[in-house]
């Protein structure tokens, strides 16, 4: 059984040592109470929910799957219990606006709570998750009458919520959507449609589910240009927010999927449903947006979950599994062979999760603060901030879900035959991760959003932006001779950053499917620069932490370790990608579609 | 549902352009008579019983699996009545030796063959193929009389039969088994012990099961050298063959695994079985070497039927599925959006799915004519084929299931969601093929086999003799203009082979952990290289026809296309691997054991 840990100490180093919360938080409007002690707190209670609550569900789910009969779903045994005591712990409403009922605590302790109970359990976290889509539906687009009316029991936890976009016909080309909405010329719309691979569409969890639907108003423009956004209760909702009759809103079956059996993947029929608009017509894309931003990083952050969660595994069994003896002489003489971890191919495999993990979530909680920044910073900080998001989003969301397909990959390597077995979880870690490459946009859609709308959209600048973080790091620390491993290599590659970048938007120019050929590999590359400077700035706080004496000077070590071996051993794929990425199109475009 | 159609076109470039089969096998000792009419009558027979038996198996073998009552395993509707069309068909014995009853075919026929079964059903092929372990054993270590015993009804198909290495404490480290053998000094041993993850160690497919099983004669030497081979039938088997009473051979469960649920994954404890050693005591090892090997390639055969398989299922949804259009203006103007072939990410996954499996197929094929050739060959031709046998086999296994890894990953990524969805067949392959880069050897041990057994074992030789091959073949095609974009990069890529090999080799006298940590990057530089040589062959190959103006343009023009895409766009790759694989290992080994 693959048990569950918080990585307590890492998550503790993240957060003061490289991004000294205190400080951050101190200077974060309206969030200047949060003090390192009730940090500490929250990490503390959330880490028990994830560990006590939440993982037990972990095996237990998959195996049980959810249920559908006539309409209805039953999720795995533990699910509705978890759900309830999250609720009512007040986690669901952790870092919403005091003033619209939450607890008003910053986005970025969001991140940390969020690691651990989807560590835990992805698929359970995903109701919770998908609750807060309509949510902030109604924070960006409802009226103060909506959010009276559905706000309260969202945020308690009694009702669950949906975000609904793909149809059968319909995935990453939103704009083709067919669900269609009519005005009943009283404050309230018809909605009619199908709706498919809607998680948490039904449940047994809630009292009520909310769905957060895109639909065309008849007669709207084609495309993306004609799409609304609706609020829509699977049972109706009075005025003085109390339960009416249902809404026309079923569950025709739910779908049978690679992993996450435990959450309810559901086909949802709208046949008549009421429900209300937010925002303007043919503007319900603006009000999803800030949503779908943090749900693509909220997608990176599953990855870190998968990867810290097989290298949890991993680990465990390099240290206890006994096969073969170390090449430099036995590290067990006692023991019939040495434990596997004493061989260096598999302390490759650990070390590159580890590293990924690592990486991953200094870069998350980064990324976080961020978000905070946007919200309650200066208003040139917030400039930068949404700078820093507006570009680092699809790499968040590409990289580390991509990364975190290696890392599930080795997690069953290390295991060898028993990584295919059920029982221990290895391959469920993997199976649960496998679809983080794909919804919320594929690494493909990603790729195009990074280099496309992000990079050669904003005429480079939104790169420049970041690769001037970089090199002011650089330039900070390149006289210190500690930082030796690290500084020649980063500079040299933000700089290269910027030359194949320039080489891919020139050659587009002549011919633009250079853009779409070059994409994943750019993707890749810019996630494996970006992990670069966030593995120097740690190998930096860690050796100041050496040199003045303080703290686990093992845990330092190891830390700078890592960074040793993530700029040695996977560093070093940044030459591949450069080389492939502004290689001629030709190749890529030139089969005849019959001779595929 | 995903369907299954023999690449026929493929594998006849392959057999008779790529590898000239026609010449092949006229100077094949004792296989003068196998000519391209027989051949093609094979493949289609295959073709046939492969796509309208074995195929029809593979959703259902996925949604059934095994079941597991009481010591019965019951096997997916359809998989016994296959196997009993297989038996019938003559397919057990095709490549025996007609002396030993079989039909004498060469070993290349059963690889294409196997293919296309496998490709099928990877799940069903699981219990042919271990059926025939006990026959390579009994043909490398049996008596005649044993001979005569067993071979007739294996070869028929109704017998089946397992090989029997893995313990749980022991996978990799076969040298620490325990299952042991006590002789009844009547020629027959008693053997007591439990094996693990026995494929079709029960079953209902066969009237009999022979097992062949590692076990340890009392007193004997520790490790390797203290094992000896058993033959133990399920049911005893008289001399003149007919069936005695059952042999106390008992499954006691079957696993639940990530994949290939078709194949019954068995817990063997065998209590007092009764059964014949092969070969000399504890000398077991020696008499399965040969089946190891071919088990290896079998298992590199693996990886190329689950990639063929994710590439036709990609393929035909790319060309189905429509969403958004090309950058280049509208390919399907008529439809509401282009299909999604025309985007060039899609095509970069659909190319690197394709690079892979025909270079697969090319490059197993051409393996498969050296293991003719090291049976059948003259004396030089059996010792040049048997030494690029040695070297090639780990780069078989380890490269071509790797890369199968990443292939059936593409495939899903181009059905987006609907990829994770089972009914598509996309996730099951990605789910079967798993375990290829664990079963008969992981990667890692692959790795070691080549980089420390073959490559440093032999002081480089193995290596220099095939960098040899393709030093000559880049010197006969250096004027070749059409072959510029291949020659000069594979000259540049077999010299740093070498170079690599001693950086590593110099390396490891100082710190003999190199080996380790530099293992799996020089298995995969190797199979980069190796796939190179394939390639630009084939490249030259398909030149050749287009200027002679034979055969099917577009199919010769489309080879040199995938040709040029995998030099552009897959063989970059060799730059990170040859930057990573010979970085110091301090960084892998330097972390105390508890700080992981």
């Amino acid at each position: 059984m693959l048990a569950y840990s918080a990585p307590r100490q890492d998550m503790q180093f993240v957060l003061k040592d490289f991004l000294d919360s205190e400080q951050h938080y101190a200077n974060l409007s309206g969030c200047e109470t949060v003090s390192l002690e009730l940090l500490d707190a929250i990490l503390d209670n959330a880490a028990k929910f994830a560990e006590e609550v939440v993982a037990p569900t972990f095996r237990t789910g998959d195996e049980q799957g959810c249920t559908f009969d006539n309409g209805r779903v039953t999720t795995p045994d533990g699910f509705a219990e978890a759900y309830r005591q999250w609720g009512e712990g007040g986690w669901q409403s952790l870092t919403i606006p005091a003033e619209e009922g939450g607890q008003g605590l910053p986005s970025s302790i969001g991140m940390f709570v969020n690691e651990m109970v989807g560590a835990a359990n992805w698929a359970w976290s995903m109701y919770s998750g998908l609750s807060g889509a309509p949510v902030s539906c109604l924070l960006n687009g409802g009226t103060e009458e909506l959010k009276q009316r559905f706000l309260p029991k969202l945020l308690s936890g009694e009702w669950g919520g949906t975000m609904c976009l793909t149809e059968a016909h319909c995935g990453s080309d939103v704009g083709l959507l067919r669900t269609k909405a009519t005005d009943n010329g009283d404050g309230t719309w018809t909605v009619s449609g199908t709706k498919i691979f809607i998680s948490g569409g039904e449940q047994d969890l809630t009292d009520n589910i909310i769905h957060a639907i895109l639909a065309r108003v008849e007669g709207a423009p084609e495309g993306t240009k004609g799409i609304s956004l609706f609020i829509v209760p699977k049972i109706w909702v009075n005025e003085d927010g109390s339960l009416g009759d249902s809404n026309n809103v079923t569950c025709g079956s739910i779908e049978h999927k690679m992993g996450l059996n435990g959450s309810a993947t559901c086909v949802m029929n709208y046949d008549g449903a009421r429900g209300f608009m937010l925002g303007e017509e043919n503007e319900g894309l603006k009000v999803m947006f800030k949503l779908m931003n943090f749900a693509r990083i909220g997608t990176g952050l599953q990855g870190l979950t998968m990867c810290e969660r097989s290298y949890q595994g991993a680990v465990a069994y390099a240290k206890e599994r006994l096969q073969m003896r170390a090449i430099s002489g036995p590290k067990n003489p006692d023991g019939p062979a040495d434990p596997i971890i004493v061989h260096p191919d598999v302390r490759r495999m650990l070390m590159t999760q580890r590293a990924i993990s690592e990486g991953s979530r200094a870069f998350l909680y980064w990324l976080s603060q961020q978000i905070d920044l946007s919200k309650h910073g200066s208003a040139e900080e917030a400039e930068q901030a949404n700078a820093l998001l507006e570009f680092l989003t699809p790499i968040a969301k590409g990289f580390c879900t991509e990364t975190a397909q290696e890392v599930t990959y080795l997690g069953m390597q290390v295991f060898g035959g028993h990584g295919y077995i059920a029982e221990h979880g290895m391959e469920q870690v993997a199976r649960d991760n496998r679809i983080s490459t794909v919804y919320e946009g594929t690494t493909g859609i990603q790729a195009l959003d990074l280099i496309g709308r992000k990079v050669m959209g904003s005429g480079g600048k939104l790169l420049q932006n970041f690769t001037k973080v970089i090199h002011l790091f650089c330039q900070e620390q390149q006289d210190n001779a500690e930082m030796a491993a690290f500084i020649p290599r980063l500079q040299e590659l933000n700089a290269e950053w910027g030359t194949l970048t320039q080489q891919v938007g020139e050659g587009a120019m002549k011919n633009p499917d250079i853009i779409g050929s070059a994409s994943v590999d750019y993707l890749m590359y810019s996630g494996y620069v970006t992990f670069a400077y966030i593995w120097a700035r740690m190998a930096l706080v860690a050796q100041q932490k050496l040199a003045a004496g303080e703290g686990d000077a093992a845990f330092y070590q190891a830390k700078v370790t890592t960074a040793k071996f993530y700029f040695q051993r996977l560093l070093p794929r940044t030459r591949a990608l450069a080389e492939s990425m502004v290689a001629d199109p030709e190749s890529i475009m030139a089969l005849l579609e019959e001779s595929f």
